[in-house]
């Protein structure tokens, strides 16, 4: 597995995931991995990962796993996303694993899980269903 | 307007909202406001406000606006939520409101929409719609 | 108010409307509003309007709305909608109500609010958040 | 593969589900399966599964499949559902496959995918993400 250059170059341009201490292990064929080191930065009020947290690196997963089967020069931009948070998402590391379900030539349909490893195993925390938008050259927000 | 002790205790011991430097200027009666001036370190590829940013001080102003109708020794968690990105986040400031449209004794559902600040006007940006569950002390997530 | 004749026509060749008995009595300028009455044959387990006829009431609604500022020889098809359950379908008149909140060259976002008649007064009763697409003439699906 | 009988009751006594044609196939451990098959009663203006029916078949799957992990006396009922449209829904019969991906005691999480058959495959049309609650007897709905 590896990211492709124009992947790994979108996602090195982002103040919020360089900000999370956030890195892509994977982003090709469509599909993404982001994975993030547990830090107390990034907690909500009872020290587990914030779901803010979990949504950003999962609509990170999405966009990016959607931008692996676009042309390099489109930009591609969320339209929505909806997630849910199924566990307390203790542990020392989340990561976020999405994967286009339909890709298309404007909106591309994006699954993502998130999970935390803890005590040497990934548990399932949270999951998300979007849409991403690949925004030509010069075109126009829909 | 101001913002309950408790509602602004649950808020400060939040890393991640201090990672952003959110401030938060309402919170009462099924109410939040939260605001988060710009900075390079929230952006995603394009110098915008992240999506992933504006879920979570959406997500952030949905918990507590639910909080404040629920007894002070609740643990506001979220359920899930859905965000529509409207149009691009550009602009100095970005603020969540919340109100709760349907509390509950368990489960509360909210709307926030998010404006952006940009030469002197609030723009319409993102729109969610969240459920939130209120854990009792000593209580079971569902 | 009234509604567009396209959008009157739209709303007639769809066969699930008639099954329901549903009615459009609003729909132009960003907004429309259809209802549908009491009948067992549209209920869930309870005696409630079912859940499932309340979303496809209120995408009608939303995909309606969307398609009143578009050329008319568009399309509307919806790309997802999410909707919350509020409270209990009991009633003798079900009323989804739909207002874009951001129209757009190729993708509208629309909210809408489901209330039931019950006892001379209106309940909200469900909410939805959705994103409908213009497909052009000849043009493909994204 | 089979139907547990309160989940098999449940599902007798929507008039929706009688309305639309609609069959379980399968109802047991987190897993639901309903068909329906095709008619013209249940269409859009383009004479696919209109999409409302989609949703619906695809929350009812998600509620009895919540309901098979659920104890007999409970009452499924539907907090929210979002659901994104892939594909046309054109073709002989519509499935609904759900599968709970998180059982709780109030809350399950479940994922719905939607296929249709045609020409004796079927195409992935449609996928919901989805929150269902189990109301104990005489409790209140949150």
């Amino acid at each position: 597995m590896s990211v492709l250059p124009q992947v790994q170059a979108c996602f090195d341009s982002q103040g919020l995931m360089k900000t999370f201490g956030a890195v892509m292990t994977e982003g090709e064929g469509g599909r993404c991995v982001i994975e993030v080191p547990f830090d107390d930065k990034l907690c909500q009020q009872g020290g587990l990962f914030h779901g803010g947290l979990q949504a950003s690196i999962a609509d990170a997963a999405c966009g990016h796993a959607a931008y692996t089967l676009m042309p390099a020069d489109h930009d591609p931009l969320s339209v929505e996303f909806k997630m849910n948070l199924l566990a307390p998402a203790k542990g020392e590391l989340l990561r976020a694993t999405a994967q286009v379900i339909k890709p298309g030539r404007t909106l591309s349909i994006v699954t993502c899980r998130v999970d935390v490893l803890r005590d040497g195993e990934f548990h399932h925390v949270a999951e998300m269903l979007a849409t991403m938008f690949g925004k030509a050259p010069r075109g126009d927000k829909a």
